[in-house]
């Protein structure tokens, strides 16, 4: 099950690479069979001789070694998480970090759309699922911008993970029988994570009648060639469930969606969103994540952030219980304006967004104590999120229902525990009702 | 909240008794607003005094007192249980209890029908639904009998698990606006059960467009009166789970289902079933539960018991895992024939299996000694029953798309504490590999 790759490459020795790389992807698994990559093990690392790189080290060198750790670790992503430790280490507060590392990232990713295709490949958690000469020769194409933009978000929210927690993710490569594949990370019973996942997916063929059917219920006009319409669909995906229950669960979701009509021409689209879901109620926190949501949104369009807000609200919310999941951030689909390149860059200012959003706060509660009771009513709140999760999400409502999904890279958003208990209401001016109040009627955090 | 009613009753005075019930009645609370009794009492009780008895004694009286008590209980559940304890103190093997616990439930049962309303609504855990003095006046209709009919089948269940956990079930009695009622009883953390909960609900009102259409495409017609479809709905369930990993969990529902159309004339049929989950594959368990089952639908059409466990089997499938939830039983709906005498004495057969069918492996399996692998084995086949129930149980979903639905009662069937793990496969040749080869190709147990 195992595939590890070492491989032997100087740092311009790109055609060795190149050719290290074609065989490992010549090793994939056929289709339907997900190939474990041993955890503690990178993919591919750069250097002038064999390197085994252990998770647990990478990017966690201090001082001067800091900055060659990071670019080894392939970018923002570890430059954040080490400027996050760095920023923790030095006592500074966490809104300091947080600015810090949305800085850092922001002026990271600035020449990530230039660089070679196989270089910028290297700080990713796995090879991306389209293979690297055809994403090379499709440069310039969205599917392949957003493909790199999704792996490379998959790579600095587990790095930075990884980095807090001190664990490792299993990296699961699987295809797809009708084409396509995905990339699902998963870190279990952690130091601090209970469970998080980190899903990329990329996948294509024909739409079904049912999934054409659903889209033009959305008020999508579409024209077929002989009745087919091919469409690729990518996005990667997080949900992340902390052991401590004054550390929030977050959740992501980055996607794009294109359809060829008959004649040739391409519709498309972008969705996806950032929410979080606290078990109490923590303003700092709340305006912290929010307020980084905000101030990626701006810079798009003004009313990015109050619409998508009320759609996050709207969305995530468990309607036999007349309660929200959380306390919501932003949820956005069909986004199709003001022009392609525009709405990449706004997705790309969000999947920016997602580390400094919620790392910070991750490590502001690393070592809150909580007691029994508080524990109780994590999990009796993650007893909800599975609610919504199984009746009302649509991502995973499609994915069930859809013939050929892998079902682990699905339900991974589930916790690894929760708990039901019958008419369970917290006690008038507790902290717990509290957090119901909020959950019955969403506020303004910004 | 709690209510309690003391009476001063002589087994001739039924008028003071009726009156008494009649006073308990007027203090019910307005629609919407559950009330609790208060857990180890009773709602009635029969004696010449005021007498207050505790769940955790009742029943449990030894020797000459026992009959006697069980029949303050309410007749066959109370003996059951009785016989249960007897047979498991005098070592009997579990066989025998199960035999023992069957004749006498069926012997008990012969004469349930005849006697007055009053006197038999003594046993239940609350007043029924209806109010005593319409079901007297109704007394020979169907809605009647089958309303006193889950009554029962709550009370002896209710009271043959008190006897085993040792715990008191909370009684919520609850209102519907929009017409009827329900009695919701709820064991929660006891000794033996993590989580028992048996409910009856007895609803009314008119169909909505949404239901009609629901019933149509099964292949119902149904005229209403201007536009108006007038029902009766009605049904007792339970799901059990179990602390030790070696008890499984039980569900089972009868249910009885009325329409009036234009002319007057009334649509009705039964549905229900019996299915059981168990943790570890026991064959001895799996053949008790399956036969005695046969037995109670041999009685009545030899094509009913292969028919329903097939049924069964197709039900409780949980298609995106490719497993069943358990080893099923028997399920059934929409029977409507030979005649609606005998579909009932068929309901009422099920019914009495309730207790036979399971008590007897609680009590076998009570004292097993587990560990905490196999404790979180359990956990995990706990989330697949709560994907089962959010994702695909058809009463769950009418229930949760239903205004006015109360979610806890809906809801209580999820287990109090659930476990979801990435990519979990028992390895070949254990005990939990047996269990899951079983769910996924479903075994014919008699």
């Amino acid at each position: 099950m195992a595939t590890i790759v070492f491989c032997l490459v100087s740092k311009t020795a790109q055609t060795t690479a190149r050719r290290c790389l074609m065989s490992h992807l010549k090793r994939l698994p056929t289709p339907g069979d997900p190939v474990a990559l041993l955890p503690g093990t990178r993919w591919f690392s750069r250097g002038s001789s064999v390197r085994f790189m252990s998770r647990g080290t990478a990017g966690r060198s201090a001082g001067g070694r800091t900055r060659r750790g990071a670019l080894a670790l392939g970018g923002a992503a570890a430059v954040t998480a080490a400027a996050a430790v760095a920023g923790f280490l030095a006592n500074a507060n966490h809104f300091q970090r947080a600015e810090m590392a949305t800085n850092v990232s922001h002026a990271a990713g600035e020449s990530e759309t230039e660089g070679d295709i196989l270089e910028r490949c290297r700080g990713f958690m796995s090879p991306p699922v389209t293979d690297v000469g055809v994403l090379e020769e499709r440069k310039g194409e969205m599917r392949t911008r957003m493909e790199m933009l999704i792996m490379k978000t998959q790579a600095d929210f587990c790095n930075a993970l990884q980095e807090v927690d001190g664990g490792t993710f299993k990296v699961d490569r699987w295809q797809r029988n009708e084409g396509g594949g995905g990339i699902s990370c998963v870190m279990q019973d952690g130091k601090v994570f209970e469970k998080a996942g980190v899903n990329v997916s990329v996948v294509f063929g024909n739409l079904t009648e049912e999934a054409a059917k659903q889209m033009r219920s959305r008020g999508k006009v579409l024209k077929g060639k002989d009745g087919k319409l091919p469409f690729c669909a990518m996005g990667v995906s997080s949900v992340i469930h902390p052991k401590n229950p004054h550390i929030p669960t977050v959740h992501f979701n980055y996607r794009y969606f294109e359809i060829e009509e008959e004649d040739g021409s391409k519709q498309w689209w972008f969705g996806g969103g950032t929410d979080l879901t606290p078990v109490y109620v923590n303003k700092e926190d709340a305006f912290h994540f929010h307020n980084t949501l905000k101030e990626a949104c701006d810079k798009h369009h003004p009313q990015y952030y109050p619409n998508f807000k009320k759609w996050c609200d709207q969305y995530f919310y468990v309607r036999h219980r007349g309660e929200t999941r959380g306390i919501g951030g932003i949820f956005f689909d069909d986004l199709d304006s003001p022009s392609q390149e525009e709405a990449f860059n706004f997705i790309k200012s969000c999947s920016r967004t997602v580390v400094p959003c919620y790392v910070p706060i991750v490590y502001k509660h690393l070592n809150d104590s909580f007691t029994d009771e508080e524990k109780a009513w994590q999990q009796v709140r993650r007893g909800r999120y599975v609610e919504f999760n199984l009746v009302y999400d649509r991502g995973v409502k499609f994915g069930l229902a859809t013939p050929g999904s892998r079902i682990e890279s699905i339900l991974m958003s589930l916790p690894l525990t929760a708990r039901w208990e019958y008419m369970h209401e917290p006690a008038k001016g507790t902290l717990e009702a509290e957090m119901l109040e909020v959950l019955r009627n969403p506020k303004e955090w910004v």
